[in-house]
């Protein structure tokens, strides 16, 4: 749906664009939201996208679209932007996307373009810029409406008419004292309700969620999601009210997080690649493939070891495949649902005992069955009771290790503090390949007694 | 952190308990919130958490901790609860809870409740049971704030103060015609900040986003994430505004779909299994597993057919291991890539020519290095060239047909509107398991000669 619709615009934009249409452009570009535009841009040549950019009349659709563009788009296009355009652009937008943005900028160019912004915006921006991207000060917008408990509800109102234009988040209220501590919230709906000359500190909610500049970004979406509230304060180290995180900006850090935990399952780095050079992608998927390449060498050297057994009896090798295959994927899916368990707060290190034992008997049961499949191929091809038997306690054997191992691993990874999405990937896969081939190997020399 | 917080809680709660120290136990109770109830339940006897129920004092609270309790806690839980315990609680929650709640008590018990309630909730809760669960009709509120254009800013104002009181999302107002038609929407913000005798009409935005009941929720989802809007109005077939998706419900869907898509492309179903009893859960892995299991029987007869090269030549099976693992994993981080990129609208059918050769060249990059690494060992304890060639050019044959493959189907399969993050799994392991093998020996009969 939303697709077509980008493609319909793409196309008459680009029509308008060959007949070089001014008006009708101008009048389309403005009526289209800039998360849009910044789509159609892709499709576009610098030369129109900077056409199409000036057609904006909003400045603050204009910073949006700045915002949107990926890392690819984004230098090219503000090469030729002129300072003091960007200047402009970046006085309308919230402070914390001032912030993500300027760090995109060349370091001399965001020197200059801070230096020329007005000086309360700039503060707040280099404020902003000294915590760490990832948590509650790295996210959190300075632009927030406080009034002292004092205040009447008629009084707040018309502060609200008066200024605070900007502020991202209107709805609530926070109500500080003369050391800037938060003592309470209001919804501008309680505002409304109640009879305009009782004081905030009559109806405020003092009770609050709030949570400290150094908070992880992850933690805060939690606590916004869990409690459905729409913005939670963030406060420094002497409990003064310094920003509010948003829920717009909640909903980006889940769906970031979501992402991230699954290129790291899948040992693709943290930052999706798409964006990313051809040799800076084949660098980041290097370390996951490593280390199953070592795994795959030390199953080299365990059949090297047992090579005299099985040139004896070559018909082992054909059921190497598929005993591996059968522990790999059993162990990659315990691990994916304790590792996922965990990023969603269902599973903690208390659990290991409930849910290891749960896999265990799981993958023991798909171990019987799938031996038993297995097993009755054996039979058929070579005839050979024996073999079959070895292979269907190998199978079974594989598989009750591999969900055994692919459960504990994640669960201790975490008590170590080691990111499980990271490790279990390349780890788990190489363990079960080497104890599936030693046990297949161990199994069929001592039943067969080659 | 919030783990720390809730084990203590649930340490003190447990000794009040014991102690029987009713009045401790209330003043907690009433101070903590149901969603964090909810935790600590799991760790209690029926018994004591009916009686922790019983002392919660605000109705809503209880309903919000009824909603939370998993499907495993929530039939026990409720059989004990009087029907009209229950009925006075489901009628201070939103109707969109409510709707979701009641499907999870027996058919008979449902009716029941059903029929007690007053007829006006039950009728809307009647109403949002017809929509099918993961469309916007299935995850609207029912409940929201609607006047007519010709209402002044202090009449809604008034309105607000008189009614409205369980509206979920009491910051936009809607405008509706005489038809219920949605003409635009006002913010509380601007409704508080215009002359209190302007008329809705003048100042209320007209060019508003809306979905239908039939929307697909992920969709309502993105849309909102798009254009950072707190709640999104739902109009049905005759364009009548029948509902709002809030901003909380949509942090819902986004950990829900992200969860979903991690468990499907493990081959785990789409519903978390912790609560799932070992059988269903064993029944959910099968098929992924089956379908894994097929591609190891078919290379088990592709090694069969080789059977006469591979006893004379001994030194070959080693080598199955690493050769079908390189290719296997990184056919599953090309699938990943694709398949995540899909998922957050950043890759469509039309870039399958951009995306698919740039995989090929990584792949064939990491093919040339792993290639290089593993001939090296080859050589090192066969002392063998033609082996070392043989196993190099396999390697790299495998890893650049598996990022290929592990590209192109996830883009196949989503133009044929068949889920990339089922269909990938098995379906990529497996052609790649049967391609490497099939190429490994291909290639050292030709190079070697056997």
């Amino acid at each position: 749906m939303q697709e077509d619709r980008n493609k319909i615009l793409v196309d008459s934009i680009r029509r308008l664009l060959r007949r070089d249409a001014v008006s009708h452009l101008k009048k389309i570009v403005n009526k289209t939201h800039a998360a849009d535009l910044s789509i159609i841009f892709r499709s576009l040549s610098l030369h129109n996208q900077h056409k199409l950019f000036h057609m904006i009349e909003d400045t603050e659709q204009q910073g949006i679209l700045l915002n949107e563009l990926d890392e690819i788009a984004f230098p090219d296009f503000v090469e030729d932007l002129d300072i003091d355009n960007i200047v402009a652009i970046l006085e309308q937008m919230p402070k914390d996307d001032v912030a993500d943005l300027i760090v995109r900028f060349p370091k001399e160019k965001a020197d200059t373009i801070l230096e020329k912004m007005n000086q309360e915006g700039s503060d707040e921006v280099e404020g902003l810029l000294g915590y760490k991207k990832d948590t509650a000060g790295g996210i959190m917008v300075p632009d927030f409406i406080a009034l002292s408990e004092d205040t009447t509800a008629k009084e707040a109102i018309e502060s609200l008419q008066k200024e605070h234009q900007d502020v991202e988040m209107p709805f609530y209220l926070y109500v500080l004292n003369d050391q800037k501590k938060l003592l309470g919230v209001i919804s501008l709906r309680q505002l409304v309700v109640v009879p305009p000359q009782t004081p905030l500190k009559n109806f405020m909610t003092s009770d609050i969620f709030y949570v400290t500049t150094d908070t992880d970004q992850e933690e805060v979406a939690k606590l916004v999601a869990r409690y459905d509230i729409l913005a939670v304060p963030v406060v420094d180290d002497k409990n003064r009210l310094v920003g509010i995180v948003t829920v717009d900006d909640v909903i980006d850090i889940f769906r970031m997080e979501a992402t991230e935990d699954i290129l790291k399952m899948a040992g693709l780095g943290e930052q999706f690649t798409e964006t990313q050079s051809i040799f800076k992608s084949t660098k980041t998927r290097l370390p996951w493939l490593f280390a199953s390449c070592m795994g795959g060498i030390l199953a080299l050297f365990i059949i090297k070891h047992f090579e005299s057994s099985l040139s004896e009896s070559i018909f082992l090798a054909p059921f190497i495949p598929v005993i591996m295959g059968m522990g790999g994927n059993i162990g990659t899916q315990s691990s994916t649902i304790v590792v996922r368990g965990i990023a969603t707060g269902r599973y903690d290190f208390k659990d290991l005992r409930k849910v290891v034992s749960k896999e265990l008997a799981i993958g023991s049961i798909l171990g019987i069955i799938y031996g038993c499949m297995i097993a009755s191929v054996a039979q058929l091809q070579y005839d050979t009771i024996l073999l079959s038997i070895s292979v269907s306690t190998a199978v079974f054997t594989s598989m009750s290790v591999a969900a055994f191992i692919g459960s504990m691993c994640p669960m201790i990874f975490t008590r170590m503090n080691i990111d499980p999405a990271v490790a279990t990937g390349p780890f788990v896969t190489s363990i079960i390949d080497i104890v599936s081939i030693f046990c297949y190997f161990k199994i069929t020399t001592l039943l067969i007694g080659i």
